[in-house]
């Protein structure tokens, strides 16, 4: 059960989303800035960040929730977010993602965990200045997101069936207010 | 020295905010709207729970600014912001914001670790939902923030007299984006 009275129709964030509309819109926007981004990572690149940040943050809805986005965007294919939670170096995914994921790991750990031989791996495999700001801001956000999620006891659907239908919407519609606005802020359950 | 090329006349995460203002507003948007908020918690009170996060984290850039605008909130009282970070039972603040400041701690290591007994604590101090909510959320997102700040390595400035100047135009003028606006993308140092 939640920690707070929410509406436990929606799952996961989309309930504290509706909660607190006045907080959950710049959230939408800075995942649709960070996740949607065509420059330097392509969108399924960031949502496969978020995906293994959240796995390490053990926070189910969340990876669940961004694995199957990034199925979605790879044609239903499902063993690379699964591969990169597993053990991405031996992912089907380039070199310069992996350099990337071990960035995002360590920024999972703290931002200091950061090393200028991290950075200097990732610049080996030809990744910009900009790839590096947005994998370490994408894995700093979803240490935001997954503690938001899970330090409030949020409700994750457990019919594994329901990511994949949410995740083909988020893939076309992007992270826009309709994620939270679609339903009344607070019911009585 | 950050680990990319940023204008380094700029501190913190102002100057990733320079670099990359796409992202940079929604972060600013989310900043007002939990920061500066009014109901429930104060805003001294929410500064205080960000730059208690932010000392947990080891962030020096994030935890001396948000210090310096609650004590700018607070008439230039530096005591309860200092006496905060070293021991917050012993500070004098309201047995409800301590109870607040504990789920933040827990928030910081994790979402996970906040238990049911951390919230019934808050509640018999009288905390409401609202503040539960907004407490989580405060601590989530300096979890971002630092790790934003200092995973980029940025630069913090060591003349701490630039800190209390720098926290009267928050605390007056909020975290508009004027905030990373004001100068050029990226500076060719």
């Amino acid at each position: 059960m939640p920690h707070i009275l929410v509406d436990l129709s929606l799952p996961g964030i989309r309930s504290l989303m509706a909660f607190r509309p006045e907080t959950a819109q710049p959230m939408c926007d800075l995942a649709e800035a960070l996740l949607r981004d065509t420059e330097g990572l392509s969108p399924v690149e960031r949502e496969l960040i978020g995906t293994y940040v959240s796995y390490l943050n053990d926070c189910f809805y969340c990876h669940h929730s961004h694995a199957a986005v990034a199925a979605c965007y790879l044609d239903g294919n499902t063993a690379i977010p699964d591969a990169v939670r597993k053990d991405f170096s031996r992912a089907d995914i380039s070199d310069k993602l992996k350099a990337l994921l071990q960035i995002a790991a360590k920024v999972q750990q703290g931002g200091k965990a950061v090393r200028p031989e991290d950075i200097e791996n990732a610049r080996r495999h030809e990744a910009t200045d900009r790839e590096i700001h947005d994998t370490v801001l994408i894995a700093a956000a979803f240490c935001m997101f997954n503690r938001y999620v899970d330090g409030l006891a949020t409700v994750a659907p457990t019919d594994m069936s329901s990511y994949p239908v949410r995740a083909k919407q988020v893939a076309e519609q992007g992270y826009g207010s309709h994620i939270y606005s679609s339903r009344q802020p607070i019911a009585t359950t």
